[in-house]
C-alpha cells in the first residue's frame, strides 16, 4: 500500500575519527528513508532542497522508484548538517546546522498523495507534522519521529500530533526526555500507554531497542557489525525499513511489526557499512533479505 | 554433572539512589552464583568467610543444596564491599573495599571436588584461578571471569589461565580493555579467536550481550524489567544460571549454550528485582522456568 514520507533532505559534511572529511553527502531523514524503505515498498516523498542540490542525488532517488511529485526545489541552499564522530563511532558532535530552504519548508501534499495509507512523519516542527495529517484523507496509519529540541520547546504541540498518530519511533534520549524516566523498558511502555498508541519503537543504536505493542514488549538486539563505517542516518533507515514493511504487508499486526523490526535492523546495518548512502545503494534486495533471515536465525534462542 | 564455583563471599553495604542503606547483605560472586545456579544444578563451593559471617547466610546456601565442604571459615573479618548507586541504577561507585580474610584466600579443593566437570572461576587473582585448574582431574569445562584490575596489572598471568579455559564471561568494559577495541561485537569475536575458546559471553547489563561460539555470534537483549531494585550481583547470577544450565545438560553444544543464555537472563533479571539475594531467594523454579520461556517467546522475531 502507498507509503508517504515527509522530512528533511540535507547535504551532510561528516568528519570521521581518523580526520577524513566527507563533504556534501546526501543526507537528511528523507534520503535515508527512501533508500531503505524502497527495498520493500515504493515511497512518496515530500521534502525541500535548494538549487544547489546535486542532480545525481535526485537521480539516486529516482533509481529507487521514489515518487518525487512532492519534492520542492526552492531558490537558495539545501539544508546542511556538519558533524564529527568520536573514536567509538557511537557519539558525535553537531558542528554546524545551516537550515537554508528547510527554514521555509511548507509540506504541501500533491493531490495524488492524499490517499496515502502509511505515513512517516520524520522529525520536523510539530505544527508541520500536524499539517501533513490535516491534508491526508481517510484514516491512514501515521508514525511519528521527533527530536530533543521539539520535546524541550514545543511539547504541547508535539503531544497533540503524537495523539493523532498510531505509532511512535524515538531513540533513548528522546524517550527519557519525554517520560522523565531512566529505565528504557519502562519509558517505552509509558509512551505506549500515555499516547494510546498501537505501537512504540524505542531505538538504542548499537544496542537494538524495544518494540511495545498490544502483545507486550519485544526487546531486540542490533545486527552485530564487525566494522562500522558511518552510523549517520541509521535511525532513519530503521524507520524506512520498518515503514516499508508495514506498507508492503498492508497492516501493522503483531507479526508484521516483528518482521518490520527485522527488516529495519537489516537495512540499518547496511547503512552503517558505508559512508552516507553508499553501502545501502550497493546492497541488493537479495542481500537485504539474506541479512534479515540471518538476523531472525541468530536471535532465536530456543 | 558436577559444578564447582570458586570466588568471593562478601558482606555488601549498598547505598541506593534514594539514600537508603542496606548493610551487611550477603554478596560476592559465590553467593550470587550459588543462588542462581542452584535452579539448575547442585553447586560445589570454594570460598572464604570470616568468623563474623552470619549463620543465616550459610543456612541460605544450604537451603540451595550447595556443597559447602570447600567453604573456609578463617579468623578475621569477611570481605566487605561498600557501593553507592547513581540515580539511573546503571552506574555505581565503589566507596570501600575491606578484603579481610579474602586477602589470605587459598583455594584448596576438598578431595571430593577434584572430579568436578564444570568449573566457574569467578574473578580473583589469576594465579589463584590457575591453582584451581592445577588441582582438578581430567578435562573439565572451565569458564573464567575477571575484572579490570587484573587485566591492567596481571595480564600475562591472566592470559595464561584464560588459555587453559574453554569459556570466558566478561562485561563490556573488560572486553574493551582486553582487546583495545571499541566495537563490542568485534571485541567478543576477537576474544573468541585470540584465546581459541569454545565460547565467549560478553555481557552488556541492561543491553543484554553477545554469545560467540563456533556457530558465530548470537546477540541477545536483556529481559525488560519495569523496576530495578538492585543490580548488584546480576553478572554473577548470569554466570550462575549459565553454568548451571551447562552442568545440567552435561555439555556445551550450540543448543545448550543458547538455553544457558536464556536461563542466565531469567535468573539475572530476578536478581535485579530485589536488594541483594532477596528476590532470587523468593523466586520458585516454576517462576524462573516461566520467565525463561517468556524470554524465548518475546525475543522470537520470525
Amino acid at each position: 500500500m502507498s507509503l508517504l514520507v515527509v522530512g528533511s533532505i540535507a547535504l551532510d559534511t561528516i568528519r570521521m575519527p581518523d580526520g577524513k572529511i566527507h563533504k556534501d553527502v546526501a543526507g537528511g531523514s528523507c534520503s535515508y528513508f527512501i533508500h531503505s524503505a524502497s527495498f520493500f515498498s515504493r515511497v512518496r516523498v515530500v521534502g525541500v532542497v535548494g538549487e544547489d542540490f546535486p542532480k545525481k542525488y535526485v537521480e539516486g532517488f529516482k533509481a529507487r522508484k521514489a515518487d518525487l511529485a512532492g519534492l520542492q526545489i526552492l531558490p537558495g541552499k539545501t539544508f546542511q548538517w556538519h558533524g564529527t564522530y568520536h573514536k567509538d563511532m557511537n557519539n558525535r558532535d553537531t558542528d554546524a546546522l545551516h537550515f537554508g530552504v528547510l527554514g521555509e519548508f511548507d509540506p504541501v501534499l500533491p493531490a495524488k498523495y492524499l490517499d496515502s495509507r502509511f505515513i512517516f512523519l520524520a522529525c520536523s516542527q510539530p505544527h508541520l507534522q500536524a499539517k501533513v495529517l490535516d491534508q491526508v484523507k481517510g484514516s491512514p496509519l501515521a508514525v511519528i519521529d521527533t527530536i530533543e529540541v521539539y520535546i524541550k520547546n514545543d511539547r504541547k504541540e508535539l503531544d497533540k500530533v503524537i495523539r493523532r498518530c498510531q505509532g511512535l519511533i524515538v531513540n533513548e534520549t528522546e524517550a527519557r526526555m519525554m517520560t522523565g524516566g531512566d529505565n528504557l523498558a519502562k519509558c517505552a511502555e509509558d509512551l505506549h500507554r500515555k499516547y494510546k498508541l498501537n505501537f512504540v519503537v524505542l531505538k538504542k543504536g548499537e544496542h537494538g531497542g524495544f518494540l511495545v505493542d498490544g502483545n507486550g514488549t519485544t526487546p531486540f538486539p542490533a545486527f552485530p557489525l564487525l566494522k562500522i563505517a558511518d552510523p549517520t542516518g541509521a535511525g532513519d533507515c530503521f524507520a524506512g525499513g520498518f515503514m516499508g514493511t508495514l506498507a508492503k504487508a498492508g497492516n501493522a499486526d503483531g507479526k508484521t511489526l516483528r518482521q518490520a523490526v527485522v527488516n529495519a535492523t537489516a537495512v540499518a546495518s547496511y547503512a552503517c557499512e558505508g559512508v552516507g548512502l553508499s553501502a545501502l545503494t550497493k546492497a541488493t534486495p537479495a542481500q537485504v533479505r539474506a541479512r534479515a533471515n540471518a538476523f531472525v536465525k541468530m536471535t532465536r534462542l530456543g
